[in-house]
């Protein structure tokens, strides 16, 4: 029958992508403690919600570093798209378009940033760009310059990634990253796809970017308040606190648990985002709740575009929509701006 | 054999009601986080039981708002009895008079609010009438208007749904409530019926309910202190902390666990009662104990309505009843005026 | 092969002993909440080993109301021993003393309390006499006057019983206690048996057993520092904190949870000892270290009758005991001076 | 296939261990709470990773009382090492000299101290020596001696074991350890093998130790703040808190857990090393950032011995090594001084 939540995307999308490409999109590090404690964390989070508030008119649209999306849900950079199915990004970003949200299309998409952007202006489909920077530092610079050439709206400097982690599903399937012969598309060559992630960014980088690109600039990958306090004094225009999806450092906190410290040291001096294990609308308002301006989903995204390409993005995008908009309605709190830390009670361990 | 406790109504019910409609009583909404929580919240809250005291003589009687009931348990607004039993909302109120207590009808009942009042005088069960307005607000006038003509002692206007909760089980069920051909008798006609509840219900909205009747006026379905202190300023005469038996917002505390907050915040002002998970006299005692002057039980009633007619939601009730005296005794709180705060211990999570 | 800890004697007991009569023995009260904790909670509390200490001397004699006993465990009063074991509780005193320590026989003993008594002085084993106390007051006294008469060292009132627990178990099983046709064998007609216990019973109940024998008094069934500050006003000699090995009230807390209250409430000035889910010497350890001057032990008692008879019951004690010895010397406590609250650690819940 | 984890080597090597031999080393003492805490308390433990550091050098040599070795991870005493491989401890220590770092031989070893000091000279392996005290100190004194002779360069005084802890499942196997024909080397005769260990052992027994070697000394065992005091006291090189692998009193902390009580009491005053569940290169990191010079293993390395000799062992250490070195990296902490408290978060309970 028709997918009702994100999780039967899930289910349905386990028998349409190919076992080691699913393990690859599923898995964490390690012993994938943090991947489930991505999701566990939000059972800990109480919602209290208020009563006889009038919710006839539910307003969720916003902005993000100015531009207007139609809800505080936003789609997160993951890879290789075309191992999901054979229209790639450019099925995602249409999906997304349609639901009137923004991309952030991923270095190592397996479509060329300008293909992305075409068809994102085709359907009104904002984006911007996440950027692995490489050791050679001019291949990068060129990916930047690109993105801003092609209408791209900033940059998301990914900052945990400077190896990749230990995921041991994929070492256990042998799994090659993106699988043949679907290859990362924004490169020219092999040899510039084989430059390996730097492992020197410092936060000095920082001006680098800003002195290769007028974008905005994020940083995807903050848990701490020290980090963000550091993006704060680097000039970042917005952090993405993310742990990868579970997929980095083993043990680190669930990204909910960790977006109070940082939204309390950023102080309102720049957008926050989350993103990890977000897969209910109730998740989306715990998250908003915490400071959150909006959330990234990853995952979910390539579950709807494997079981119906462009218009299973949209789905998946569209239920969490509608469950939004219910627990609006139902914690009382029919605007953005009436979502504030009271809405929510952490249960100590 | 003859069930001895609650659950084992909760069993034997279980395979006389149609798989559809005991979906829509037992489930709750998104992911039944809260549904849980209503049950496992009781085990973390320890009782604290005195010694050497007489207990010779246990007293439970009370009122609520004035009404003298057997016992500080009494019946919640459940929909639909005759999806439960084809004697419906009659043999429950015919159950429940026999209990000596006191019945909530609600609006969307399979009964007309009359005959349910007919069939509570024969058997001297006092009832409160609950409310659901719809966008139509002359209807649910007629509603109220109608209640207390009848002899319905109070409104219990239910504040926690502006839309029904996300249930995915009636969703898969393609369930319709009420199943045909069981339609709610409190309405003229089908087009009355169809007209959706209110989503512009306020705190200006008791004003509204007040003009037009004189019956005291409690509100169904508050969790925080912040809405406690509201109904209190709004002049209602009483609150029921509920989360809709975790079918409405899913992820919002176990009743057990607000119902502290609310009782501070009313401080005596009004009458607080509670409902949610409710299966064992420990659990009422538990409630009390927390402040509460009465609890209300739902899907029990509906279990033992299928399970024995009017006799067996009377059975229900009085097993709910000796084993509250029970524990009454050995907790050595033979009255209601012994049960306080020092009896419970809430452990942390 | 032969048992080596007390879940042995366990599993093998419930080999001999009739189901109906396993589960009485085994049972709880309703949800069997409080039984589960009586076990669990002990693994919330983490011993701290101090090393470098001289054990190869342990010495772990003591005496309680100053009767020397060769180790801090006694032998807690149980019911129908001869449902275990054809001898009943003769063969349960004499491997009790035979392990060189105490044990307190049961009103309701299928063995006289003069019997068991010619047992006891024929093994050296000192007994105590543990009382229910009936509504016709006179048996009791009968009871009491007999015991000092036959040279029992104490009365211990059981003050959690006003009535018995909601023990479902025996409710299926349509259970009789005693099974006949086991009697309890105190008594002198059926009629007598019959009479139900108290539920009248007060602290001023303490000054009538003052009034009919000269033996010091305990009581059996304190969980709350209220209740240790009552017993002490009212000049009881010891406290065993106890609930009934979660027999009567579901949902109170484990007594290892409860001891502290009540040790520190008494603060020395009377014995205090506890019960309830007492399976390894490092239980005992812990006891001790949060204040007990000696515990007691009920089923694993039935289970080595069960199993062995005297000689069972003997190896019980033994084991634990061996257990004990083990625990103190890793612990670096050799005298039972040397365990104090430094020992243990609590880790919330 | 090869392994890539040490769960995979426990795997592997219990197919190769024989039974209860395999007991032997995996089993705690009584009910193995403590075994399982050891392993549990790591997940309670979240790492903060610091993000946009320069981690293209990762430094992660140390010194360890003095001596230089490749890694913060050493090789903790474990007992007859020829019941896992046929060449035993030899291959160990050449597996342990591959990987560069230093290992502790055990008292009980399969192999004569000058034995395994010959095989570590020649792989440039450095080696402290494990010292169980027995009841008759010359024998024990000759110990030393020889291990000061041979090149070793620490004591490590076991002071957890003055009897064995209640393993329950070499009772149930009628476990002999060491399983004949495998002796413990060190001894000249079976009657001095067959000496038991001291139960007299004191803090005073140090100054013994120091009258007879002139070899650093460290304390292992130490699991409290009070004894690390003590041991401050008493002029101890370094202590190694450490719980015996869960081996001698359950109930005991996780060596985790122990750590920061253990540091703090320290403040420095000496090395502090930590062993006992550590399987990971998070928790590798966890410890250090608690507060640990450097950690030791046990278990795992009788893995790789059984699985691939002393291959097997450099193995287990490279993974290992590999793993600390991928969390240094994620973690932003790109040598041992930049690992510090603000890495970690203790979840409670």
């Amino acid at each position: 029958m028709k997918p009702i939540n994100l999780f039967d995307y899930e289910a349905l999308a386990r028998q349409r992508i190919e076992p080691a490409n699913w393990d690859f999109y599923q898995g964490g590090s390690d012993d994938e403690v943090t991947l489930r404690a991505n999701r566990t964390a939000f059972e800990r989070i109480r919602l209290r919600p208020r009563v006889l508030v009038d919710v006839s008119m539910i307003d969720m649209q916003t902005t993000v570093l100015g531009t207007p999306i139609s809800m505080p849900i936003m789609v997160a950079p993951t890879a290789t798209h075309r191992a999901a199915h054979p229209e790639g990004e450019l099925a995602t970003v249409r999906g997304v378009g349609a639901a009137r949200t923004l991309m952030v299309a991923s270095t190592v998409a397996t479509t060329s940033l300008e293909d992305i952007m075409v068809a994102g202006r085709a359907t009104e489909c904002p984006l911007w760009f996440q950027l692995y920077v490489q050791q050679d530092l001019s291949i990068s610079e060129g990916l930047v310059r690109r993105a801003e050439a092609a209408g791209y709206r900033a940059i998301v400097l990914t900052v945990d990634l400077p190896r990749l982690g230990n995921r041991e599903k994929d070492k256990r399937n042998l799994f090659i990253n993106p699988p043949p012969p679907l290859q990362a598309a924004n490169f020219a060559s092999e040899a510039e796809r084989r430059i390996p992630f730097s492992r020197q960014l410092t936060w000095d980088s920082i001006a680098w970017l800003r002195g290769i690109t007028k974008l905005p600039i994020l940083v995807k990958g903050v848990l701490t308040a020290e980090d963000a306090e550091l993006a704060i004094k680097h000039g970042v225009d917005g952090i993405i606190v993310s742990n990868h999806g579970g997929r980095q450092l083993d043990g680190v906190p669930a990204t909910i648990e960790a977006l109070p410290e940082v939204v309390e040291a950023v102080g309102g001096r720049c957008e926050v985002y989350v993103d990890g294990g977000i897969r209910r609308g109730t998740d989306v308002l715990k998250a908003l709740a915490l400071g959150a301006r909006a959330v990234l989903i990853g995952r979910p995204i390539i579950w709807g575009l494997a079981v119906g390409g462009s218009e299973g993005v949209t789905d998946v995008l569209e239920i969490l929509r509608a469950e939004l908009e219910l627990a609006m309605m139902l914690a009382g709190r029919p605007t953005l701006a009436s979502i504030d830390r009271s809405l929510v009670k952490i249960m100590p361990y």
